[in-house]
């Protein structure tokens, strides 16, 4: 084999796999080098696991001779990276805290079980803004991931670590988890894919809350086939999830293929969205212009009344993680970085007329989009307003709120949204271009995603070497 | 026709009408002539519509002699009366409350649009607490009104009103809200049925909130069969209300007479239940056993899980009630009635961590009784723990929690629930069977409340003439 195995795709690498021109101890070995090559420059992990998953690597390796394909669990020796929210047994889960430092699971989260059951093996714990509350901040206890397109700038957050991992082909596929864009600004920022999809479609159990009305668990890869075969393990009701619906699982892969000709695109337009960076405005456009030669029918729409979204958004997600963690709070404060204890106790000193009146915004929102998505098959717009910002700039509450302002509208209302790279700016820096729809239509996003992505070379394109 | 036409229930007065034995005028006048009779001692109205009602029907009895029966709407010439929550056109919507004593809508209600196009007539609007915030406690601007079996004691609330107006034979269907028991505890109080359908089940538009997220519009009759003749008409996706479900219908009367042998019936018990006064205790254990003699299989089953839900359900509607008056209450707080602005005042004191943690108990309690319910196709329990209590007695609020605990749950998680009657007390006071189902599952709940219905005799008997 080639010495780039670690910048296989998982679509790739599993069929590589299948057909046994590529072992699972062989890829493993490729990420865990990779890792041990890039981390010192990225510190994209909080814990890796490089011993257990060669041994798992190893196991895989001696079943594979035994097994025909077609009997392969679907993931079978795939690596994956996960966000260190999500339970791991044995594995320390620290969620970005120093009060979890030593906490040691002992049982997964019910996606890093389904992932396990699906043949996949788990590298290591990607790094995270502490509780996961952050998007442009520098962890106090794990210390700031750098992007690799640009070290000196931030990868987003708070999936930043698994994002960065992708981007450096430390790993071909990663969990995050998005509370107002947390899967996708790190992905737009790192030139990776990242899907959420609808809300109580991925089972929470296990994973760290930081709202519990307003988290997603979500693949993060480099490909948005690899994103489909992610989420059609992942996906599935959980009864032991309150948050988790019973709604019909989708097929993501059949059509995926498929393409959007005849298919209703809406562009978002008007003031809400020209915040944005002209180079990111620029880039947008000139992915409808792409859907457009693919035969899809490109409208655009002023969508301004999404801008109440973000406010509820930030707040509802203040109030419910200090609610969650009152108890620490109250009694630890300090236990907390300064930060996080300051967007704590702002959550705590909002007012139940406050989160009342938030939760009505929700609600409204919700149906507002529903009745937008009657109309059209997908929404296009920007993934986040500006591409990476330096760590640690002197404006990172103002780079915040312009990069949750285009995400932040499916987190309340809960509706799928991805976002995949389209373009640079012109400092080289990756561009993500969000496609939104209406609720559990995750095929439909995935299969605009493919043709997107199959008209255009973006997610070809390495990082510049750190 | 005979002098008790007041008496009739929907479905046979239905049945007359179609069959030309009764017309729309013959009913209505006799419906007015007994609220004229009656009002003095109940106060059950707030405003009366006596004129329009008339005038109507006397065009409904001109389109009956020149329509054949099977052209006429489903409750062609049936006169009702409507909590004055529900906007009605052209006829003043008080909401209980003094600053809208003068508030004459342009518009009906959803639910009130679609029972007049069923050819329903409307008598007027009925009593019930300022802004529909309370249970025991007498309205201070349109004052108490009596429950019709002892006039000494309060009919509950907020629906009490249109309870009353019920039991005391002034019209044979009325609507009600129910936001922690408010249709179900008046109804068990007067000894009449009603149903809080599924939350989303029946719109909510031109409704005076109470709470956005706990708000349930619903049917008030004398027999469950013209409970599920009115929900048939008023329940309904309206994409216009952004509470509204868009769920497929229920056909709530082509299997009302199915009966519920072989069905699995829970009969709630534990410390929980046996808050209960005795003798509602024994009438609902004695409700269970004609179940069983009707081939249910009834199981008695530990509930006390649910004792979390009314100190969440009852949080939620006061920080609710706050946020929606939010802006009159700061600006105008002499508006309230004492009572109401102490209660709105408690709601606006709650933190965000409060609501949150109420908010998460709701997601967790609706999960639960899901489950629940996977095992049971009912839950039998008492409507209220007691039945009706004095009116402005000493221990109102302590008798508020005696009424809303058992029925607030089913606000909380937004699961159906009806209150029949299943007996009297040894001071002759009616007392409440309460039927609880899984969501969407109110055929299921008409259908047992009618087989109970029809081995019993309760809802025959009418209340001492006051």
């Amino acid at each position: 084999m080639t010495d780039d195995l670690h910048t296989l795709t998982v679509s790739t690498a599993r069929d590589l796999i299948r057909q046994k021109e590529l072992s699972p101890l062989e890829l493993t070995q490729a990420c865990l080098r990779q890792i041990e090559r890039m981390e010192p420059s990225l510190n994209a992990f909080i814990t890796l696991a490089a011993d257990p998953a060669v041994e798992q690597a190893k196991r895989a390796g001696a079943t594979l001779v035994k097994t025909p394909p077609e009997e392969l669990p679907p993931l079978f020796g795939i690596p994956f990276a996960a966000k260190d929210l999500y339970d791991t047994a044995n594995l320390r889960t620290t969620g970005g805290a120093q009060f979890l430092a030593d906490n040691v699971p002992s049982a997964d989260a019910a996606v890093i079980a389904r992932l396990r059951a699906a043949g996949m093996i788990l590298l290591g714990k990607t790094n995270t803004h502490e509780i996961a509350l952050g998007v442009t901040t520098v962890n106090p206890h794990y210390g700031a991931t750098h992007n690799p397109w640009d070290l000196a700038r931030i990868p987003g957050g708070s999936s930043g670590g698994s994002a960065a991992a992708l981007a450096a082909r430390m790993c071909p596929a990663a969990l995050g988890t998005d509370t107002g864009g947390s899967i996708r600004i790190p992905s737009a920022l790192c030139g990776t894919v990242g899907l959420k999809a609808t809300y109580g479609r991925v089972s929470l159990r296990g994973v760290l809350p930081l709202s519990w009305n307003l988290d997603h668990a979500g693949p993060m890869t480099r490909s948005v086939r690899d994103a489909a075969l992610m989420l059609q393990v992942m996906a599935g009701y959980d009864p032991q999830d309150p948050a988790s619906v019973n709604a019909p699982l989708g097929d993501y892969l059949t059509d995926i293929e498929g393409g959007v000709r005849g298919w209703r695109v809406a562009l978002a337009e008007g003031d809400f969205i020209r915040a944005a960076d002209a180079e990111v405005l620029a880039a947008v456009r000139e992915a409808a212009r792409i859907f457009e030669s693919l035969g899809a029918n490109v409208e655009t729409v002023e969508t301004s009344w999404l801008h109440a979204a973000a406010q509820a958004n930030g707040l509802m997600t203040q109030a419910d993680a200090a609610a969650f963690h009152h108890e620490r709070l109250t009694a630890h404060p300090e236990a907390f970085g300064e930060d996080v204890r300051r967007r704590l106790r702002q959550g705590a000193a909002f007012s139940s007329t406050d989160y009342s009146l938030a939760r009505r915004t929700q609600t409204e929102m919700r149906r507002r989009l529903e009745h937008f998505f009657a109309d059209y098959d997908l929404l296009l717009l920007p993934s986040a307003a500006v591409t990476a910002p330096p760590i640690e700039g002197p404006d990172a509450v103002a780079q915040a709120k312009l990069l949750t302002r285009f995400t932040a509208p499916f987190n309340l209302s809960g509706l799928p949204a991805l976002s995949l790279p389209c373009g640079f700016d012109r400092r080289g820096l990756p561009i993500g271009l969000q496609i939104a729809a209406a609720p559990w239509q995750e095929a439909k996003i995935l299969q605009a995603g493919h043709a997107y992505e199959a008209a255009t070379a973006w997610h070809k394109r390495h990082p510049t070497p750190a």
